[in-house]
């Protein structure tokens, strides 16, 4: 079972408020999905996630695959009672992970040979063995096996590229047996606009459950990035959801919703977390700099997130230094608050039909620099 | 404001239940006190902490003197209001670690000079200098500062070295100023039982809320470590409570209750759970082996901790084994829920006047091993 129902569309730009149900249960949009990538979002449990707002994460299918295998996790009765969560989950389709981290690829029609970075182990990838470990996870939504190029990359190497994206999406779709998981087509074509046209052409043609946008947020300049979005929003179907891939930093979350994108994911608030940056409604802080030595206030105070009711900035910088885990614990927390809680503002934003307003006064909020408040 | 009451005396053993007072709250005897080293206990927050049942935490002098430092724990009010952490806290003299994790120790009558293992700068510590930083950081139980002799170490200059120890530790009590804070003196002397005899006499002479016993668990045999705790003890005072400091396994604590030890506390319980080394009511478990792969039990059935309630033997070997934070930190929180649940049914079986029975059949049951359960 899978439905996303269109609640609103925004009268001045083009951000939706809807809302999609799954065997796990509801997922208001605009949505933000914390990454948990190998069977755990970084530091924190599955309740704290609840704490801070969390309808849906996300899964990554290679890590899973490589360790502990998704016959293992299968043993379990999936990735939900493995992990213990019990609301959606979305799962990639491992093949962002071959392209990006693993050694040695080779593409060819029937899928990509690679080796594993953990220990070299080779590995073949196909779109049916991709819907294979994804069934046995047992995600809500499943993604498509699609191939990745890099940015920059050549125009004729794109144009052959999304041929076999689509051809493998169709195999992805044949190859999908679980009814109620749902199964996410993906857009590429680089940054070539009737590449992108194409591609969502023949993606919404075979017909999938929703749609993402894929290969973005790969090195490109963001207002390429927002372009392109905004040109590929324009050719996917009104009552599917729109997910655009690994995206981003709040002010992308922002241009992204206001380019017609219900769904985000990106490790941005948990790895910035680790390394001690945190986002706040003044934008960035740096929780390690000397100048919070002594400081007794929050991280934001305009936040309730656990870690703002409780702990100064002085003592969270000295947990930082210290290389307390303490400190990447809440730090987290914070990141994962305030990613969320924006979506949250947002989709009130656009009940209230006042998106364009919010979106206009938080990113001048965001120029100030939380180093600077 | 510190008050020892003893409630209790076994009749078959040195064991005792009681319960002391402090300016943050009560705290029943005997106790397990996890080590929050540098302003947190290793990956925990102060509610987990709570959940587990912690009524006192340890604080390190010598690594709170280096980082934040003293003046910075003051500027937000001392340790307590720092770490938000509203129980007792003891601090040690910061001796210890002067002794073990430092370098070019220089001892002369006035103090140790050192060089900080983080920098390398030199740093000179007295009596005077222990209990300063020790009222800043504000802590309910300051301890004095010793001299920890290594193990094996001779007689001789043992025999000198309590007499220095003795000095200091009458140099501590001048320096004290707060009223409200308690300062417990140390007994040293190696494992010469005279010279623990003589350390304990003029400790005692110089009269202190409360007493340790230090140096032990530094290498010597179990049965050693036993033996002298156990003559010690019987130079102690009955209405002041006794601190066997930095010990040890469950099994430790079990024998030194009932030679008449009221508290304890050791890095076992957090440095273990990061290794993957669990403790269990059929002893020790270790969580990364194959075994554990497909298992879908609690680390203990007999544990209602936070880690057992909710997650796997296979799912927590999975996050060990790839390396995830959330491992350390539900290791972290079973161990520290297995040491306060052990001493809690300590003081219960000495209400109930079994203890000898219970601690024959604790031991017993250690013995099974939990990787055989």
């Amino acid at each position: 079972m899978f439905r996303f129902t269109l609640v609103k569309k925004d009268k001045k730009t083009k951000a939706r408020l809807g809302f999609f149900e799954t065997l796990h249960g509801k997922v208001e949009t605009p949505i933000f999905m914390p990454v948990g990538t190998a069977g755990s979002v970084k530091t924190v449990t599955p309740d704290e996630l609840k704490d801070v707002g969390a309808q849906i994460i996300l899964g990554n299918t290679y890590h899973l695959h490589l360790r502990p295998g998704e016959d293992v996790v299968n043993h379990f009765g999936g990735l939900h009672k493995f992990i213990r969560w019990d609301r959606p989950i979305l799962t990639d389709s491992g093949g962002f992970q071959v392209f990006s981290l693993a050694e040695l690829k080779n593409i060819t029609e029937e899928g990509v040979t690679f080796r594993s970075h953990l220990d070299g182990h080779k590995i073949f990838l196909t779109p049916e063995k991709s819907i294979e470990i994804q069934s046995k996870l047992g995600s809500d939504i499943m993604m498509v096996l699609d191939e990745c190029v890099p940015y920059p990359c050549e125009k004729e190497y794109v144009k052959k590229s999304i041929k076999l994206t689509t051809r493998w999406a169709k195999r992805c779709k044949e190859a999908k047996k679980n009814q109620w998981q749902a199964l996410f087509g993906i857009v590429q074509g680089g940054v070539y606009e009737d590449l992108r046209k194409q591609s969502a052409e023949e993606i919404v043609e075979i017909g999938f459950d929703g749609y993402a946008i894929g290969g973005l947020s790969v090195g490109e300049e963001n207002r390429l990035m927002y372009d392109i979005t905004d040109f590929t929003t324009d050719y996917l179907p009104e009552d599917r959801p729109r997910y655009l891939m690994g995206v981003g930093t709040p002010e992308d979350i922002l241009e992204c919703v206001s380019r017609g994108v219900d769904m985000f994911d990106c490790v941005m608030p948990t790895r910035n977390a680790r390394n001690g940056l945190l986002f706040t409604s003044y934008g960035k802080l740096h929780i390690k700099r000397e100048q919070w030595k002594l400081s007794d206030k929050p991280i934001d105070e305009n936040c309730n997130c656990y870690t703002c009711k409780n702990f100064s900035r002085g003592y969270l910088r000295h947990l930082f230094k210290a290389g307390e885990i303490l400190a990447l614990r809440l730090n987290t927390i914070h990141n994962l608050h305030f990613y969320i809680s924006l979506v949250k503002d947002i989709r009130n934003a656009i009940r209230k039909e006042c998106f364009e307003e919010f979106k206009k006064e938080k990113l001048e909020m965001f120029k100030i620099g939380g180093d600077n408040v």
